[in-house]
C-alpha cells in the first residue's frame, strides 16, 4: 500500500490534495510542516503546535547529532518521545546545514567531514550514517543527504552537486533498505532534486530521482537567494515531471505566497522558519498582510493582530498589548506572535485544502493574495 | 461585610487560612502571587497562570504608569483586559521601584520627583496619584505610596522613611475614601508597615497602620538584603501586633523555605519574583531542593524535574530535555521551568493551607523543610 493517497487535482490549476499516511498518524496535504531544528520549535510547546493544527513538524539530524547527540535522543527512547511529540517528524539531513554552518568542511563522494560549528569537534557524515541517525531518530519521514548549492553558483558545480547528491541518494536507498530496527520498515525515504538554477541540470537531476521510486520527492535548493520568478520557473519545470502518485515537497519555501504559488503548481508539502523567525522579530503575518507589532501605530490598537484568526493569541490579547511586549522586550511577545504565525499558515494549508475539494482553488489564491498585498493592513 | 474571612488557625503554630474576597473572585490564604511587572508574568501565558492554580498575580503601578502608560490602559479597559488575566490583581505602587530605578529622585513629604529609568522623563508621584493610577488599572488590592530603605540603613534614615510612610499612608486612605469610579469602592486599599530592621521603629509603625483600619497589612522592606535570622525576628515582631481579622501581605518574600516560615509566624499573602527569574536562569525549584537544569548530571536523566510535580512540564519532559533546550539556548526552556517553578509556588501555599485545614502545619513544615534541604536533589 503507498503511503500517499492522491485524494483530489484541482480542475482549474495544478493544486492537488492528498493525505499521507505515517506511524505516527496521517497529514492532510497541502501541509505545512514549522520548523523545530533542536527539538523544538522556538517558543512554541507542543501544546500549542497542536492548538495551532500542526500534523507534523520538521526536525534536523544535523542539528541533534551534534546536539544532544544520537546516544541522548536514543536512550530517551527517540526524537518523539525526547521532545514530547507524537505526531509525525520529518527530518532533513542537514547537508543544507552542513554546507552553511559546518566549519573546514571536506567535501568527498565518500562523505562529508567537518567541525562542528558548535564546539569545532570533526565529525563525517556519509548518506550510510545520515540515514542511521534518522533511522535512530524515529522520524516518519528521512531525507536524504545532499550537496545543495547557493545561488548564484556556476553550472559546473551546480552539475557536480547534482550528481553527487544522486549517487548519495542511491546510497542512501540502499542503506534505508537494508535497515533494521524497530519500525525503520514504516519509516520513508524522499529524495532530492537539486540543480541549481538551470533547467537542464535539474532536468536531469529529476529524472534521477524518479527513476529511483522513493515514496517522496522534494525539490531542494530553492529559496537560497535566487529571484522569485526563477524559483517559480524552475520549480514548474520539475513539478511537471513528477509522478502524481508522490507527494512533493518543496524544501525550505516559504512566505504565504510563495506556498500559495507552489500550492497552485502542485507541491503538497512545504516547511520554513518563516512563522517562527518573524514572529520573535515582531512581524505578524495576517489575512492583510505582514504587521510590524512594535510599530507605533498600535499603541491604542485595541483590536487583534487578525481580526479573522482564531487562535489564541488573536482571542484574547490587543495589538496594544502585543506591542507593549515587544516594546518591554518581554520573551511572552516572541511566544504569542509566533503561535499565531504558526497559526495563520496552517490556516493557508487548510484553506488551500478546503477549496481544491470545491475545485476552487484558482478563486481562492485570487482572494487570499489580494487581500494579503492591500496594503490596508492597520 | 469584611472582605477577609479567617478560616483557620493552626493549633500549634501561628500559621492560619483564610479567604480574601475581591471583585475578580475570592482567593485562598496562604496564598502566592506570580510576579508580573510590566503586565506579564515572563514566559507564561494567563492560561498558563490559570493551568498552575494560580488565584491573584502582581503588576507593579510604577512600570505600568511609564509603559504603556495609564491612558492606554484606560483606553483598553483596565489592567485585566489589558493582559486578558480574569481573576484578581494587586498592584505594587511602585515605591520600591522609584527608589532603586529611578533617576534624579527628589522626595518631599508632597511626593517624589523622579526621571523615568526608561527615557528620562520626570515625572511627579504622590500618594493621591499612585492611588489614582491604581483605581484605573482596576487593581483588586491597592498599594499605597511608600519609602522603603535598604539594608543596611541608620535608624535615622529608617525613622525618617517610616514616619513619611505613615503620612503618605494617611493621605493614601483619603485619597482612596474621596475616589469616584465604576467600582473603585471595591478595590481594597492596604497599608504597609517600614522601619528597617529597627524593632523599635516598627513597632510604631505597626501600631500607625494598624489605627489607620486599612483592608490589608502589609510588611514592606524585608529580603532587601539583612540576613535572614533578621528578617524573621523583624517579621514575628510586628506580625504578633497585628490583628487577627486582616489579611496580612509580607511584600517580595521570598524563597520556598522564606515562605514556609512566614506562614509559621502567620503571614497570608506572598509575592517574589522568585520562581519566573530563577526558571529563566535554568534553576527549577523542586520538593527536594534547588536544581541547576543545564548541570551535565542531567545529559541522560530521563526523569522529570520533580517525581511529586504534576505540572504541564513535569508530565511532559524531561531533565534530559529542558537540559538540552538551556543548552542550546532555546527559550522553551526559560518557560518549562519558570512554569514548573510557579507550579511549584502554588503547590507550596496550597499544602500549607491542607495542612492547616487538619492543624498539622508544623509535621507538614518539618517534612517540607526536611526533604527540601535533604541534598538529595539528583
Amino acid at each position: 500500500m503507498s503511503a500517499f493517497t492522491l485524494i483530489r487535482k484541482d480542475k482549474f490549476t495544478s493544486a492537488r490534495s492528498g493525505k499521507l499516511t505515517t506511524i505516527h498518524g496521517d497529514i492532510d496535504t497541502p501541509c505545512f510542516m514549522p520548523v523545530g531544528t533542536q527539538a523544538t520549535v522556538k517558543t512554541l510547546s507542543p501544546n500549542d503546535l497542536n492548538d495551532c493544527g500542526v500534523q507534523i513538524m520538521l526536525s534536523n539530524a544535523y542539528h541533534l547529532f551534534l546536539r544532544p547527540g544520537m546516544e541522548v535522543i536514543r536512550q530517551s527512547g527517540g526524537l518523539h518521545k525526547f521532545m514530547g511529540w507524537n505526531k509525525p517528524v520529518l527530518t532533513d539531513s542537514g547537508g543544507f546545514q552542513i554546507f552553511s554552518l559546518a566549519l573546514l568542511r571536506k567535501i568527498s563522494d565518500k562523505g562529508v567531514d567537518f567541525q562542528s560549528h558548535i564546539d569545532g569537534d570533526r565529525h563525517f557524515l556519509t548518506p550510510e550514517n545520515v540515514v542511521e541517525i534518522q533511522r535512530d531518530l524515529g522520524s516518519d519521514i528521512i531525507m536524504p543527504l545532499d550537496e545543495c548549492v547557493h545561488y548564484p553558483c556556476t553550472e559546473d558545480h551546480a552539475r557536480i552537486a547534482g550528481e553527487r547528491t544522486f549517487a548519495w541518494a542511491k546510497r542512501s536507498k540502499d542503506a534505508k533498505r537494508q535497515m533494521i530496527g524497530e519500525g525503520s520498515d514504516k519509516q520513508k525515504l524522499f529524495g532530492i532534486i537539486q540543480g541549481g538554477t538551470y533547467e537542464n541540470l535539474r532536468k536531469i537531476c529529476a529524472q534521477q530521482i524518479i527513476d529511483l521510486d522513493f515514496e517522496g520527492i522534494a525539490l531542494g535548493g530553492l529559496s537560497v537567494g535566487e529571484p522569485k520568478d526563477l524559483m517559480y520557473n524552475i520549480a514548474r519545470v520539475v513539478l511537471e515531471m513528477l509522478p502524481s502518485l508522490k507527494p512533493r515537497y518543496m524544501m525550505g519555501v516559504g512566505l504565504p505566497e510563495d506556498i500559495i504559488e507552489a500550492i497552485d503548481s502542485g507541491v503538497d508539502m512545504f516547511d520554513c522558519v518563516a512563522p517562527t523567525r518573524y514572529g520573535r522579530n515582531g512581524t505578524a503575518f495576517t489575512s492583510k498582510g505582514k504587521m510590524t507589532v512594535r510599530n507605533a501605530l498600535y499603541i491604542k490598537d485595541f483590536r487583534p493582530l487578525d481580526a479573522e484568526c482564531d487562535c489564541y493569541t488573536c482571542k484574547n490579547f490587543t495589538r496594544s498589548y502585543l506591542r507593549h511586549l515587544f516594546n518591554t522586550d518581554e520573551l511572552l511577545g516572541l511566544r504569542l506572535v509566533s503561535l499565531h504565525n504558526t497559526y495563520f499558515y496552517q490556516g493557508i494549508t487548510r484553506s488551500s485544502r478546503n477549496a481544491i475539494a470545491k475545485d476552487e482553488f484558482k478563486g481562492f489564491k485570487k482572494d487570499f493574495l489580494g487581500k494579503y498585498f492591500s496594503e490596508e493592513c492597520v
